[in-house]
């Protein structure tokens, strides 16, 4: 497995408005196990993204979904940028989804 | 719902045998909605641990649990610390479980 933990940087204020569209385009996409957003309550413009996904090459052919480049487009001018990200080979745990094939 | 972001550093050579604890000891806990273990691929010893509860008390609760009491004494020997951690506010996404209640 291929997991991805992330900090983002809404731009002031932003936070709802980014959030809002990370979990509208976040779905049964193929490959992907787990994918959670959340809030950092000690940093009031930041946001927490979690990922895991059956193998690298499903998450990078997640980013040329149509609805995932619309998404991208629409959040981009509310992100100030990305603080912290590091590559995690997930070995197993407790709440991963059925990957959806194809 | 309430969430954690960690990265435990294994004792030198022990990281597999501190995962297959984690492991072991991980499954439908009251109140647990994801909890993923994984490999740091660019660093030999440590180990990322992302959970999600529905709150911070059931979270706290479990640590009293006699399996989970059992396993954090088994796999302290193997453990050489805790280099972060980060509470988190998870707010959706895909691959939460159904929590276990009570």
């Amino acid at each position: 497995m291929y997991g991805l933990i992330g900090k983002m940087r809404a731009a002031r204020g932003q936070r709802d408005a980014v959030m809002d569209l990370l979990r509208a385009s976040t779905g049964a996409l193929p490959g992907c196990l787990s994918y959670i957003i959340a809030r950092d309550p000690a940093d009031a413009d930041a946001i927490w993204v979690t990922e895991v996904w059956t193998d690298a090459e499903s998450h990078k052919a997640s980013l040329q979904l149509p609805e995932v480049q619309a998404a991208i487009a629409k959040a981009r001018p509310f992100i100030a940028g990305f603080e912290f990200q590091v590559e995690t080979h997930p070995v197993g745990g407790f709440g991963l989804a059925d990957a959806k094939t194809g």
